[in-house]
């Protein structure tokens, strides 16, 4: 079998393993207060170029996400957020119980806009109950989107600028955000998301490392006593250094970035394949995800060797199905699956 | 200015204000454990034919609500509701803010239908990742609903036996129980709605108290500490007998469902003007709560002289907006509104 | 049955009940924003000398205790209270509910100093470990305490100061507030309260009020979207002009403060009564509350006719218990129960 | 520096790092599901004599233990505790961040007895008030505990059939279990454990992981849907066989107890070498936490080499500090150490 599906199938880049092999009887202090973290953080600031910004290990995506968000909002207040988006879909519910609504945008592709933003706020100061209903009081968005999708450089802008004139703070998942960065499609960069961003993370789990997710907080109001919610949340690793030694190494060389690249690429190849064949794409994604619209006995036949996701059924005869690259995946792999599909 | 905007605009039925002053300089004990208490918790057994149903007495209806859905659900379950269920959209992320995802159901007229619930239910267990979900733990309906329709006997039988087939406790937010009850297109009394759900509550609020809900539990499973959430909740009066008179007045002498009939068939006048008038309706409501739809220049004219609620925008030149009934509105008043209408 | 056993054991003062019964048919908009409520607002705005003040009107004590903990915490941090506050007590665990940890001080009368708290959130700042701890984030008194106690203005003053200089909002739980201002032994008026604090409240439901609690607001900070946090905590009140009327009662021709000082006469001649006969006293309360320390077999005596509170063991042969006065006790009950304890 | 601050200064056993590089290109399903994590919970049930248990990988000790208490209480209930357990003191209060309070025993040496908990239990049923208090819900204790000591086989016997008895499940942190087990004065192995709680975790953490606790539910009706709640509560590790890999190891050839006994004995001569010196304990701890009693000046002269925790002053002139010993700890650095002491 193999396995197309999901971007974290395998352990981690080899560099990684190795470096905490070499640091192993190393003795340092807990929680995220070690040199190998504090190496992490600067490096990411340089990258980021935000000298400013306070950058936090945490373990997994959706103890990021619930962690982020309860640490900005008030008890009455929401986060809006595309209907799609992990933190609505797939997180049983982690923000909820957290105490606070994910107050959702309807979204074709994974994407929200700037305009969907102001009238969502809008109408909720508008309505003469607004004080019945949750108040919106952040944005969440995904990039790349659950369904692969990119924000153009101006979407961004746009939508920052509007949460900062509407006072809402924008928060980026970038649970896979390597795939974004290095996409064929991208207009941007880390720079650029911390620009336009108050907060966002920068996903390790996804793209090589063995978990992590390193939290950039740009916005100062945003900062205060955060590694207490992390406590609390649960998500503050003993051996923090194990964070700050996978963040290091991937910022070492650019190994992040030239990973990430290495799945997009094999990611187009296979989304050429499909087109090549004839399938309709559900989403017109340019990152590690594709998402093929298939006959079903099509399917039938790739599933003896390969797995990959199911997404949702199109019609009587076609199902939409998800096939992700990763850092880890094989050029060997997709070269198969390729052979496979063209003789489908 | 005459009020049609709510039911909740004047005091209580000058009944319940004369017991309370009979009964003001007498002693009882606290929290509802009074001989007041128990006595209207007699009627309310009787009147639903549930003689061994629990009754407890709550201030409001937001409280209520999310004190039954905490006492029943378990942190990773959800309520599932018509998406335009009051615990949805107007109680400020209540309900979340318990640490419980409300999971909405399309509506068009505020019922969902058994075959709902079942549908959503399955899609969820049969989904590969239904742990990253939250889990479908109980059913919360209106009735009648906010836009002021009814389930039939039917309906709700149906949506009781598929609850019961599938473990999901079965809630019904009564908030306006009396104007359903006393419908001319009522098809359910209190011993019904007894029977086909696990738990419901008796409004007094909108239907003649100055404030007050009946809670009542038929599930034996759900009747457990019942009193601890209501504390904890902030929903235990220290004079608890306010609760216990006034539902005690409410159910002598069928005082309940007279005064809601009085309201139903004042609704129903004013939908007869409307209809003869040429407005569609937005909804087919047999209740206290009619939505014509008007132009917009008859509005301002009806604003001039009365208060109303905005519901929506219908398009460029006309909106729905809300008329209420209540046990307190006058024939007068009415008889007024309908020659006011007849000459716009 | 001569009931001394709490201060919520009858209805409200007769002038309340005849308001409401005046203004039964009015028609007013509902939650808290008619007419009688703001009029209840400006009195109380001008006796405690704030005329900035927020004025909000909430049914019960643990709500409001709950609604305003939870309105000023970020998730990490606690309520610091005395070991006896009502919140770590008798309230259900409300607080720690909305997911606050209420942070205990030894108190042996009901008070805790400023000195304590300035040691607390020292020790909380030098411990290595702070961040694995909750952050105390606000101060919870009560006046007068649960034991009947009082502090006074240099007590309550220094006490602020603290709080002022660590930033933290200092809150006061005035659920007994007029037997506290209008006791013989009290050095503090509503405006050396509201200048001393940044938030309390002024308790209805014990003092003379059905129920209701109004929570003044005068740190600015603290003031914003507070409607929402009432609301979805179950405190709004649909016809919240029955929360207006009531404390416009009380607040007019000084109603609260004679009934309460009415309380407080009764509260001191038994207070006599119970130390002429010789009986210890647990606390040394000048309020309401008294606690006399009894032997067995006159606490059996006693129960014949009165019922009193029991409140704990004090040795073999002896309890402590709680008689309570309040705004509706009759001379002649107390003048009863004095001759029955002097033949004991 | 040479630290014995704590037990997580290192990485992890050679072994484990070993087995992840082995294993690290290998593809398996995510989320616990992998034959890693299997084969660990087969082993896992072995050790325990508990064929029917449920075993469940978390990533730390703070997220599972609020996990495992959440799981297991109604809104209203709270967890029985030592008053120094780590859920009351040092998780910032993640415990009531899920909305239940811990219900603190006093308790010198970090162990509470069947008889403190059965009359908390009494006491909270017999308080007339008791619907106005949070009800205790379930027992947590930590074996060893926070301060190195051990319940005998009769002591948690006892505790167990006291809550078997009350309906408390009862919850052991064993985030430091495998130097309970190899204690010279252990009388409890894993089946021992298994057999008198109704849910336990065993840490790996401090023991030689790189992180992970295994939770062992042997309590049928503890079982139901918890990986949900794993994963709401952002426990659940996408690369879940991480976890597997690192149990299954130290569960290999007796792993686990060699490198727990290896840091008894070591912690056992250090403990010699402070009682031959002259030194009280704080604890008497037969694991691998060590509590001496120092004057300040010796302290003073330590800290120039080694790391280890302030405790707690104990006179104008002496203090209690931890010495930790670990499964990394070096011989050489012990005998260093017992020499330095020993020409204090």
């Amino acid at each position: 079998m193999i396995r197309f599906q999901c971007d974290y199938a395998e352990g981690a880049h080899p560099l990684i393993l190795q470096k905490m092999a070499e640091t192993n009887e190393e003795q340092t202090v807990g929680y995220g207060n070690d040199p190998y973290c504090e190496r992490a953080r600067k490096k990411i600031r340089t990258l980021c170029d935000a000298p400013e910004a306070d950058v936090h290990f945490l373990v997994g995506g959706t103890q990021t996400n619930f962690t982020v968000i309860r640490s900005i909002l008030r008890p009455h207040q929401g986060a809006v957020a595309a209907n799609t988006g992990h933190i609505n879909v797939h997180e049983t519910g982690a923000v909820e119980a957290t105490g606070h609504k994910v107050l959702p945008l309807p979204s074709e592709d994974g994407k929200i806009t700037a305009d969907q933003v102001r009238e969502y706020y809008e109408a909720h100061w508008q309505d003469a109950d607004h004080e019945h209903m949750v108040q919106p009081g952040m944005v969440y968005i995904s990039h790349p989107t659950e369904n692969g999708t990119l924000y153009s450089k101006e979407e961004l802008k746009a939508l920052y600028e509007v949460c900062q004139e509407l006072g809402l703070p924008l928060f980026l998942d970038g649970a896979r955000l390597g795939y974004g960065v290095m996409s064929e499609a991208s207009e941007l960069g880390l720079a650029d998301i911390a620009a336009f961003t108050d907060v966002f993370y920068i996903g390790g789990t996804k793209v090589g490392a063995l978990f992590g997710e390193a939290v950039v907080i740009t916005n100062p109001a945003l900062k205060k006593d955060f590694r207490y919610l992390i406590k609390q949340s649960g998500g503050m690793l003993a051996k923090g250094r194990l964070l700050g030694i996978q963040f290091d190494v991937l910022f070492t060389d650019d190994l992040y970035f030239r990973i990430s690249d290495h799945a997009d690429r094999l990611a187009m190849r296979l989304k050429e394949a499909f087109v090549k064949k004839g399938y309709a794409l559900r989403y017109d994604s340019y990152t590690n995800q594709q998402f093929p619209i298939l006959p079903d006995e099509h399917l039938e036949k790739l599933k003896e060797k390969y797995s990959f996701g199911f997404w949702e059924r199109m019609d009587a005869s076609r199902c939409v199905v998800r096939f992700c690259t990763s850092w880890a995946t094989k050029e060997e792999a997709v070269e198969e699956l390729i052979r496979d599909i063209e003789v489908l």
